[in-house]
Order: C-alpha cells, then sequence, then structure tokens
C-alpha cells in the first residue's frame, strides 16, 4: 500500500521548525520519501492532494487511562478524596469482562479525530486495551497499573514478554501505580526486574503535595529520592505529572534520565497544581504531555493539554515570553514519543513509521498565517484535524472515521456499558 | 419564516440547569413555542429532525475586539510591552479604510462555527464592525474604544442614538478604553453622558497589577474607586478583566451592579493573572465570560473560555468543587447576555429572540451521557457545534457556513489584507 500526499506544506519536526512544501510518499506502515515532487515516481495506491494544508507529525498521549471513558462526568466538581473513593473505586470495582474493550474503543476514536495516533495506557485489563487499539489501528504502549491490590510482578514480566514483539504498534513498559500503591517490597521486586530487563520504569510520581509529604513522612525521602534508593531509575524512567518537585527531584531526573509527563488539565481540574514545565526544559528534562483518563480531564484532547502547558508557564513565572509555543508543540509530539519509547515515529523523515496528522489551514481560527506553529498551539483545537494517519493507514479523513467498525454501534455499546455499570453501582448502594 | 426543531434534548437556562425533550418553533427572529409536540401545529418552512442532540442558547462573547484578528500570532512569547508597543500598536496606525471590515469578516466566521451568535466589541472602525456583522447575520453590541487619542464624546452620542434603535442585532453601550489611556477631562466628560443618558459605561479595567498600581500612585485610588468618585458608575456598568481587585473593589461593584467580564485565556497568555471569579459569583455579582481579540489569546473560542473560568478557579482556590461546570456555562450565557444588555436573547423562552446552538451528543468526546453539562463544559470542543442559529436564523449546520457570502474568499481577503499591512510595517521599520 503505497499513499503519495502532495502539494503539502511539511512541518517534520526533525531538528527544527521549519515549514517546507513538498510531498510525503508512505510504503505500508513506513515513510519513503520527503521532499519536492520527483521525475521517477513509483506507482500509488492513493494520491491525496493536500492543497497546501500542513502535514505534521501526530499527537503522541503520554499518559492516559483510555477505558476510564465510562467515568467521564460521573464524579465533578468535588473534593479529590470523595471523587476517588466514593465515585471512581466503587465504580472501578463493579467493571467485567469486556467493558473495558468498549470504552476504550470509545477513547481510540476520540483519540483519532483529534490527531492523536499512540497512546501509553495506564489500567488493568491490558489485553482489551490491545484489541480496541489494533481494531482501530491505533499505537499502544502499556505500562502496568501495579500496585500491592492489582496485577504481580510475574504478570508484569509476563506482558512484557508478549508485546515486545515485531509489531510496533504495540509495546509494553515496566510500570507501577504509584509509591502510595505500592508497598517497598513490590517495588524493590520491580527494580530487580527493571534490572534484569534491562528497561525503564514508568509511573505516577509527585502528582499532589500530599502524595510527596505523605512520602516524606514514611521514608524521610520524596518519591523521586525513595524510588532512587531502591535502583528503580537505573535504566531510567518516566514520570507522569511531576508538579511538586524539588531541586533534588530536578537532579535525579537529570542523572537517571527520566522523562516527566505533564497533565495540565487534570492537575488543574483536581486542583493539584501546575507542573514547572518551563524550568524542565531549561534543565534539558524530556519533557512529554498526556491528557490522563476522562475521569479527571474529562476530555482526552492533546491540543488543549499542548496549549495549556504553554499558557499555564506564562501564568507562573509571570513572563510572557516563557514555554513558547514551539516547546509545547514539541513537547506533544516528540517529547512524548520519545518518553513512551517510540523514536520509530517521533519525526517525520524517511524511515520512520508514517504516523502524520493534516491540519486544515484554512479554517477562520488559522488566518491569517503570520506564524503556522503559534496558529496551531494558541487557536487550533480538534476541529482543525483533516486527517490522522497511523502506521500508513488513513484512519480519520474530513470529519469521517476510516475505520472497519461502525462508530455508531461502539458509541451505543459504551453507553449502554456504562449505563450497565452504574444500575450495579446505585443498587450496591441500596445494599450497603 | 417559521422553524421547527423537533425531537430535542433542550437545555433552557430559563431558571435551571433542566434538560427535558421536546421541540422549539421559531418564527421570524423570535422564539414562538418549547416544548411536547402540539396537536394544532402551523405551517413551517423549515422542519429539522434534531435527533436528540441538545438545543441550548448560543454562547454570548462579552468582550472582543474582532477586528484583530489579523494580528493573530503575529506577536507571540514575548513580553506585554513589547508586544504592545512593538507590535500592536505600530500595525494598528497602518489601518486603511476597509481593512477591518475584512478581519472582522474572519472573525464572524470563528464566532458562528464555535457557537457564538452575539458579541460586544471594542474596537475604531466601528461602522465595519456592524456591516461584518449584520453581513454575517450577527448580532452585535458596539462597545466605544473611547481614549484621549482616538474617538470622542460627540462620536461616542452619536454612535449611541444610531445604533440603539428598534433592530435587536445591533446596539451601542457607552464606553472608554481604560483608566491609563483616558485623561480626568474626558473621563467626567463620559461620566456626564451617562448621567444624561441613563446608561451604564463599559471598560478594560484591573486587568494588570501594573495598571492597578499605577493609579493608585496617580490617584491614590484604584481604578474602581476612582472612576466611582467621577460618578462613572452611577447608571451600572461592566469591567472587562477584573484581575486584580480589592474588597473595596468588589464593594462597588455589588453597589453599583457592576457586571464583570473575564477574559481568562488572554490573561495567562500574558501573564497578566487569574480573576477571582468564584468570589465575584459568591457575592452576588453578574459575571460574563470573553474571548478578547485575537492578538492575545489567539482563538475567538468560548468554549475554552469556559472550561477555563472553571478549571483555573479550582487551582487557584485549591478547592477540586469550586466553580463547578453549571456556573461557567451560565457566565457563558446568560450572565455575558445580561451583561451585554441583551436580555432579549439571555435564555430559550417563548418571545425571546431565536439564538440557539445545537450540540452533537452522539461525539465520542461526549460519551457517555453521564451528565451532559459537566460534558459541555469539560469536554466539548467548537468540534461538537452542529448548529449555530441566531435571530432565528440558521448560519451553520454540519460543518458548512449557510451565509450569502462565500466563505474562501472572505478568508482569502483577509489574508490578503494582513499581508499588505505586515508590508507597510515591515517597510516604515526600514525607514526608522
Amino acid at each position: 500500500m503505497r499513499t503519495r500526499l502532495y502539494n503539502a506544506k511539511i512541518l517534520t519536526l526533525d531538528g527544527g521548525f521549519d515549514i517546507t512544501e513538498g510531498e510525503i510518499h508512505t510504503n505500508g506502515g513506513e515513510i519513503d520519501y520527503i521532499g519536492k515532487p520527483k521525475a521517477d515516481m513509483p506507482h500509488f495506491d492513493t494520491e491525496i492532494d493536500v492543497k497546501q494544508n500542513l502535514l505534521m507529525p501526530t499527537f503522541k498521549n503520554a499518559h492516559t487511562h483510555s477505558a476510564m471513558t465510562f467515568l467521564r462526568s460521573f464524579a465533578d466538581d468535588m473534593p479529590l478524596e470523595s471523587w476517588l473513593n466514593d465515585r471512581v473505586f466503587p465504580m472501578e470495582a463493579r467493571l467485567g469482562e469486556g467493558d473495558c474493550l468498549k470504552f476504550c474503543a470509545v477513547a481510540m476514536l476520540e483519540y483519532i479525530e483529534g490527531g492523536i495516533s499512540a497512546f501509553m495506557d495506564m489500567y488493568a485489563f491490558e489485553e482489551e486495551t490491545v484489541r480496541a487499539a489494533s481494531e482501530a489501528g491505533m499505537r499502544v504502549v502499556l505500562s502496568g497499573p501495579l500496585n500491592s491490590f492489582t496485577g504481580s510482578l510475574a504478570r508484569e514480566a509476563q506482558l512484557y514478554e508478549k508485546y515486545n514483539g515485531s509489531d510496533l504498534t504495540v509495546s509494553k513498559q515496566l510500570g507501577f501505580h504509584a509509591v502510595y500503591t505500592a508497598d517497598r517490597e513490590l517495588l524493590e521486586g520491580l527494580a530487580e526486574l527493571s534490572h534484569s530487563l534491562k528497561a525503564p520504569v514508568f509511573t505516577h510520581c509527585s502528582e499532589t503535595r500530599t502524595e510527596v509529604n505523605d512520602c516524606i513522612r514514611a521514608t524521610g525521602m520524596t518519591p523521586l529520592e525513595y524510588l532512587d534508593s531502591l535502583g528503580m531509575w537505573d535504566h531510567g524512567g518516566v514520570i507522569y505529572h511531576g508538579v511538586y518537585l524539588s531541586d533534588k527531584d530536578i537532579d535525579i531526573l537529570k542523572e537517571k534520565n527520566i522523562s516527566v509527563i505533564t497533565c495540565p488539565a487534570s492537575n488543574l481540574k483536581l486542583a493539584s497544581g501546575i507542573a514547572p514545565v518551563e524550568r524542565l526544559i531549561r534543565e534539558g528534562i524530556n519533557l512529554g504531555i498526556g491528557t490522563d483518563g476522562a475521569a479527571s480531564n474529562n476530555s482526552l484532547d492533546m491540543f488543549r493539554e499542548m496549549y495549556l502547558a504553554a499558557v499555564l508557564q506564562k501564568y507562573i513565572t509571570g513572563d510572557a515570553a516563557a514555554m513558547p509555543a514551539e516547546q509545547a508543540l514539541y513537547a506533544a509530539t516528540v517529547g512524548s514519543a520519545r518518553a513512551m519509547g517510540l523514536d520509530c515515529c517521533d519525526v517525520l523523515a524517511r524511515g520512520k513509521a508514517a504516523d502524520i496528522m493534516m491540519i486544515d489551514l484554512y479554517a477562520p481560527d488559522m488566518q491569517p498565517q503570520n506564524d503556522i506553529i503559534k496558529n496551531i498551539v494558541y487557536s487550533a483545537s480538534k476541529k482543525n484535524v483533516k486527517m490522522t494517519m497511523v502506521n500508513g493507514k488513513i484512519l480519520y479523513m474530513d470529519g469521517e472515521f476510516c475505520l472497519p467498525s461502525d462508530t455508531d454501534r461502539i458509541t451505543a455499546e459504551a453507553s449502554r456499558a456504562a449505563e450497565a455499570l452504574k444500575l450495579r453501582y446505585k443498587e450496591s448502594l441500596k445494599e450497603s
């Protein structure tokens, strides 16, 4: 399957922010050519006139819990503790087999229409998540929800073996939920597994002040220091959130080559805080961006996250020049991809996987084109996505999904499954 | 022209947040009926099956500078002073006749596709703004950019007379730019005009710490106190931004029946701060929401503003329960309308003007429908707007504008005019 995308503006993000004019050819899942029209063209199965719209790398959603779409708008505008204990946990406890597949399928649609080609997912029912991704044609990286109550080291090792094969659209990273849900023995075991596999470890870390203070009280160390003392970062790693970071934490991030994934919408909505991402970038730490799950965000929209990542830094630094648009765009695409172990599709270049988004430059909110990158970061929304291509396949074009499944059926099934789950939850409330 | 919108979910915002099922009939520019299907139906020119999507009041953009689309992404990621003095002012000085008409025309498209039916505009070239609004079918409220360098009291009075007629789609409110651009004589004159017309006054106020501190240094009073001492609020008023407000300021807002229009995106991006809107609502002050202009935002998207209005309050209060979704939705629609003097179209009710938005409830980001209002505030974007009706006319439906003008021509003309303006600006830089 060869596709030609011609008459395009192209932002490769491969070594800079220049926008050139030309075309991109894909062959199977790979980018075959980027440049001016060639004299000797191969035969293409599909040729698309991009009409001077923009081709650029897709977003990579570096932290999410896809299945949690069922909790969207189920528990908002309430304090964090009752959100988690009275609503989220009891509903999750009632999930049945096949539910997550349906809830993830809705998330896939939301990713695809929003220009996202890959997501790093932390949730149980990993097989259902992988199946939903694969049925939609999405790229998924699993990173464990392992904690003292769910999962096991043996399962972690087994999933690592199972999902790190030749298929670039599925991979598995070692991970655990958070220091406050994993006991020391489990963490030591995971560090050992990381050593034996020479693999980095991924986890929620320093999301709230309470988490950090509790960890200091229990161990005398911040979460990052504590995990470092257990050898958790000896092969690098990734932390999600990173809102509360000490100077020493930042030294550890640098020394141990740990990426930070910022989730600004979730952190605002749950009143957790604003991560110091402008400083992280200044210190040379790799920054990615994630949506977190629909229970806390509530949308799975990387345009919103990228926008917030930029403007919130201006606010907290008091400097309108802080965190320019280019840095936010880079974090949402290349930075996220690298944190996820997806160097295969981080930028647009020959030999890279063909994860390509087309942005509509004729939309009213893109006028005039004084600066296309600033327009994308500060003015664009999901509405500006004209095409999402993942691994060489077009999954979305001009407002329509190009999927084998019936998307109306997907949303209806998820809706019915969510209603059934709520019913089980309400009945349990009556019983108790 | 009678239109029937049937098989709908309906959120009237008329006295609560209940969502009912039924239909809405419009007759000319007015809402004729809301309720269950009737036995004795009149003849309709158009009947639309809403298919259980949601009908609700449109957004009212209560503070904007529509013509400033030409400066979108022209001066970002730079300190406020150089943004204003080196970029915005020199470009504005080179605006020619007819330019604003073209730049406003692009803003109209952005408003319409984003579910906005009315905007309160502060800019010179008022006639061109009104013409752009009228050609697009939008509702406009002018509020003066009057200052010591632009406009005059005579012109303010003349526009007030000219645009407050029987046509509900155009109105004019008294206004001035800000305390730091208007001398005392001008302000006294405007207060006098307000007294003679018994009309409220609209202005930028307490947007930055610098503005407030400078005013205190010059007058011994905050901007609100200073204006109060001149009798400016004797017939009520509206302030845009209101980021830095003292307890005494808040007392003045209450006593003098002054609405506050918050512009969260602009305030974040220019590192101005976060307005204490949760407190304002608690104190019973009417809150509206505005996008500000494209030079500082950069988009004209009320979904983004409404979302930010809610989540930023959770952040600054440290309470995830602060500023619930319903309050943000109310401010972006009813609160804005009332501040703008548009009681004619604040809610959906019989006899009100038919400014109606249809939200696509089948979109992936609206699944499941655990809570439709929270879904709209926390998860929706412009992409979810299926229809925008203004004054009984459908201006946008299913991704297509229903306008007499060619929208491609509108964006192309604005783009060419912006390029010409930049050329004049660059040539002037060479000369100087």
